[in-house]
């Protein structure tokens, strides 16, 4: 792949970039992203973003910084000080983080650090998991007659019941049944579509159909590798596609059984 | 600007790729959406995407299809007609849309024609507006203790208040009063910070700083330019950065003392 657009950007400025590297898949970031990257002196890389996202830049030092999905880290702190200190010795210093760098990502504390610091510092956005996921599955968030507005959160008590809006929840991973049980609470059918779908855009991806009723006693651990993400997907609108994903249930029936016939 | 990862993507497979071009700014979309539109025979191509885009594929034959923010076309069933008709003579065809294809980007409609002739389709993501413009604010539109929810909307009615969640609002330049009404009408303080971003990654982009009170009594024809799209970010998470944006009143005075005084 060779890219060469008309136009040349201009040489950087010295600073921080927060890059988003998107969902995974090492051409799912932006050209600016990736340019960027090819000129970074050192990048400080989330434990999320897939290796081969780092052959953007052979040249750099990489520096990986822990958090992987549901497990905080308690060195926050540390990765500001880092990016700090970083300036002092080098040029050109990527943050890259995976999605995009502002959502659900912590950015705003890093970005507090920067400017106290007064380091000049940009953010070149990342495709965000949500809309990777939607891009992957082949069905919009949103339609002219069934969902004008799409809701993107972490919190299950967050997600409710509005003219049959799409919600899309990241890192849910451990609360599925809770997310159903709040859902249905506010008055979401038990039939309401849900799509599943771990490792958005990697070669390993996979994506599950279901529905609230179902997900009220799925044991995600039966089905989902212990470190990959799981976007989870809900809404009406994914009727059209949700039945012909792999269906969850069955699948969990089937490894129980298997699992006790061994 | 040269970019070439360390694996090449194995030949296209003949159909049609909706690709979303990002924001606006050429080297917003991402590396798989210029590496499609370097390979296209012909380009399906928005009035909102920006010309320089199309510099990502000289030998691709562009065809626009209208369609202007704010302006319904009454050709979406030729565009469907069209993406079909183009399969028959041509190997790779791109429909490149604006932002995310995906976000409020009509693109059901031309999926259904798709599928219906059973034609293969793949989806490229690409940057959507409101996160660009939160990019280009350097404000994250989550933060931990403010808002851990982002709702993407096109409804005034869809917008209200929960937790202080951050809402971003597309196509809303026409109804921005009505904006401002409703959220106060459903318990958003007078005071709620409001950042309105036009022709959000392009060299001629403006931001403004606002509050929901002052939205009340805004007339957007004497600031924004007619074809520009705006969107429009409420919530409290930007406390932060309203106040270093051109406010939008006083610069509404100052036009209108100008205009009267000519």
């Amino acid at each position: 792949m060779n890219l060469k657009p008309a136009v040349a950007k201009n040489a950087l400025q010295s600073g921080v970039y927060l890059i988003g590297a998107g969902p995974g898949a090492f051409d799912l970031i932006t050209v600016r992203g990736a340019h960027i990257l090819g000129k970074a002196n050192v990048v400080f890389c989330d434990a999320l973003v897939d290796p081969k996202m780092l052959e953007w830049c052979p040249q750099a030092e990489i520096i990986f910084v822990g958090k992987r999905c549901g497990k905080y880290s308690t060195a926050q702190q540390f990765i500001n000080r880092q990016l700090v200190l970083a300036t002092k010795n080098h040029d050109i210093i990527v943050r890259l983080k995976g999605g995009d760098p502002f959502i659900f990502g912590r950015a705003n504390e890093e970005i507090d650090a920067l400017k106290s610091a007064n380091i000049y510092f940009e953010v070149v956005p990342g495709i965000t998991a949500a809309l990777a996921a939607c891009a992957e599955l082949k069905q919009p968030p949103t339609a002219r007659n069934i969902s004008r507005t799409l809701k993107i959160t972490t919190l299950p008590s967050h997600l409710n019941y509005e003219g049959q809006d799409t919600q899309i929840y990241y890192m849910g991973r451990e609360e599925l049944p809770q997310i159903a049980l709040e859902m249905i609470a506010q008055g979401y059918p038990l039939s309401t579509p849900v799509c599943l779908v771990e490792s958005v855009s990697l070669p390993h991806q996979r994506s599950f159909g279901t529905c609230l009723g179902e997900l009220l006693h799925f044991q995600q651990e039966e089905v989902f590798h212990e470190k990959n993400p799981v976007i989870v997907l809900i809404g009406e609108v994914y009727s059209n596609v949700v039945h012909d994903l792999t269906p969850l249930i069955p699948l969990m029936e089937y490894r129980i059984r298997t699992s006790s016939a061994n």
